[in-house]
């Protein structure tokens, strides 16, 4: 969707002190600066609009401190959540949030991410405890200030949350504290599938009132559970769907799970299934972070475009058959899919890259999208960020006063206007 | 601890085009705002330390939308946390936050407030989904955009973050939308006595790594249980205690009851039992938010003074014990309880009023007690805030770039320096 723009110049710095001499020696020369993690973020928060020089920060890869009993770790910003996690088995904690891709936790940081387990363990925004800041002229932040790994504190303004979501705008992230969470003890997953995808929205709103503290709860419709079923070798109903996951005891999993079947089974679900095997709880999963393989096979040498945006829950019926009506009517092939437990949905789109019309079509239904969610109380996006594409998107969302008050923060942190240009704001 | 300051004036606006007038006229004539909820900070942050006009915002009292498929709820400034959990009942959802005091929820928004429950339902700074705010200049400003309440986003800068804590000292709240829970179909209550403080506290660890979803978690020490003991009539060993909540389905409960049991007589706990009756468990948190004036009641005639610092977890138990030897050392009453599932505990220091030679040394061990968690990688406040006493900790604590870096927020935001001047820089 964005079209790659290279900077001039790569750099691999080796630790923070040659990240902050890079960074003043950028400043201090004019030259933009763009951070760069794994590069699978979505909204082209990577390309270099203005050229500049990229800091790779991948090879600082160390995991820094592991503090088990204070449910916490510092890591360099080429440590990704899958690399995290498997240092972590069998310390008996993990990491949970999970944006799919195997992201660099840093690059999380930066771009807010959240998940499929966000409903329950929270986005990036709650699981940062510290960050360690390189300030565009080379200064080193310690946002919570040097080595602090609380819990929660009511000192001062918080500085920490002022640079996760700031996509690399503000400064460049060279370690970050987060905060672990206890591994699951046991584990399980339940699909249904609906008449409607009202039914399937009212099922969420009830099990979340019911207090089942459920940890995943996704929503696929018709369009990508007729694609996973094809790409995923699964048998489910073509219909929407939900997929549950419970974490806790045998005992309270048992609980969780009949209470869910009731609720859904109350608002009409046609089937329920579940699985406590490692092995078929794999194979769902697997097709749900397959979804966007398996919807780019229902048009081979098609390329993909996921938007992103985010209601308040009780408007997700009214958007979701909106938004399908509106594929139907710019002819586009689209799967929906989300964390339905946020607000918080996908349309992944299919174009043809030889076909000019057709991307341009994509782009403003996605920018429909993005303003039907504005119009029901919601944001352009729930995840992936402003990037490029959407800061039209964000004037309209925040109003004159709020993007003023974001304007004058990037001036006042980057008053030259070379942290990662051309992105935000 | 704080002396009382008057301001010269103060002024009942009843909406907020009135504050935003009130503002505007006070930013412009040079003359300092100081905004007024509840009063029931504990640092001092309402005292007009350079006169001016105190605006209080009490007769703003409205809940003004309450969405309860969507769990938010708007509140004007004036309403209290009790207010809006009496206008909940009945609706299967509440709002966990409870720092002990009525405190109006912006005020509570205004010092990043927390309390018992934080160790499960989180402080406010996970609670706050978009605020209006009236800046010095009299501007609007709504953190998430105008009338949002989504769950999560990642559109722009998380302005919202930057208000929540800010003390008063950036702009005035006079509307905030909170995020609402699903109210706990069961409570149970339990309390535990140790042999030790470190006993208490390794059974915290383990409740934590068990992934029990305990409610609250608190810790009450040998002198705490005495006073408790003797005010509130309970007959509790005079020894370091946890009281424990648990919330959830009756099955459920039974289970994280027998888990937390295990866990502490594991650990030593010499007594257990535990409370399922409306009235029992009334009386058992009465008396731990009784425990102030129990304390009180230990010197009549004397003032207290709350403490509030916030170690990594792991660090509590050398703490609490260095604590209570520089009490001893002192020669200072003081009795410490918090909420030790957070890292988070308070010492109630009794104080005579007539003696300024106590008071100097109270003040004395309350700095040696902030420098002590701020060695061990923690915070000098968990909660209470910086206000006007805790401001030379706060450089402390966040290091000069850090200092630097929110003095320029300060600037930016209230260039004239007339918001809440003399509070937390």
């Amino acid at each position: 969707m964005h079209r790659c723009q290279p900077p001039d110049a790569v750099v691999w710095p080796q630790n923070v002190e040659q990240v902050s001499q890079l960074a003043a020696l950028c400043y201090s020369q004019g030259v933009p600066i763009i951070p760069f993690g794994t590069g699978t973020g979505l909204e082209g928060g990577v390309c270099a609009v203005q050229g500049g020089v990229c800091i790779n920060l991948t090879h600082m890869d160390k995991i820094l401190e592991l503090n088990l009993e204070d449910f916490s770790v510092v890591v360099e910003p080429g440590v990704t959540r899958k690399a995290l996690n498997t240092r972590l088995r069998d310390s008996g904690l993990w990491f949970p949030v999970d944006p799919g891709a195997d992201a660099s936790l840093c690059g999380m940081v930066a771009t807010g991410a959240s998940g499929t387990n966000a409903v329950r363990y929270g986005t990036m925004r709650e699981n940062v405890l510290n960050l360690e800041v390189v300030l565009p002229g080379g200064e080193l932040l310690h946002t919570a200030g040097l080595g602090r790994h609380f819990r929660k504190s009511a000192a001062g303004y918080n500085l920490t949350g002022l640079f996760v979501g700031s996509e690399g705008t503000l400064g460049l992230i060279t370690a970050a504290t987060l905060r672990l969470h206890p591994a699951p003890e046991a584990t399980v997953v339940a699909t249904c599938a609906f008449p409607s995808v009202r039914a399937a929205v009212d099922s969420t709103v009830h099990i979340l009132q019911a207090a089942v503290p459920v940890a995943r709860i996704e929503f696929l419709d018709d369009v990508t559970m007729d694609a996973c079923n094809k790409h995923s070798q699964l048998n489910c109903s073509v219909a929407p769907t939900l997929f549950l996951e419970f974490h806790g005891s045998e005992q309270v999993l048992a609980e969780q799970l009949q209470r869910a079947k009731e609720i859904t089974q109350d608002n009409g679900a046609f089937h329920f299934s579940s699985a406590k095997e490692a092995e078929e709880r794999g194979r769902l999963w697997a097709a749900r972070h397959s979804a966007w393989y398996a919807v780019l096979a229902l048009r081979p040498g098609c390329k993909g475009y996921s938007t992103d945006v985010c209601v308040p829950i009780s408007r997700l019926p009214e958007i979701l058959v909106q938004t399908k009506e509106d594929l139907k009517a710019q002819g586009l092939t689209g799967a929906i899919l989300g964390h339905v437990g946020d607000g918080n949905f996908h349309c992944l789109l299919l174009v043809d890259p030889e076909d000019p019309e057709e991307l341009h079509r994509v782009k403003a239904f996605s920018e429909l999208l993005g303003r039907r969610a504005l119009a029901l109380h919601g944001t352009c996006t729930g995840e992936h960020g402003i990037g490029l594409g959407k800061r039209q998107l964000l004037q309209e969302e925040v109003g004159a006063v709020g993007m003023e008050t974001m304007r004058r923060l990037k001036a006042m942190l980057d008053p030259r206007g070379l942290m990662n240009p051309g992105k935000v704001l």
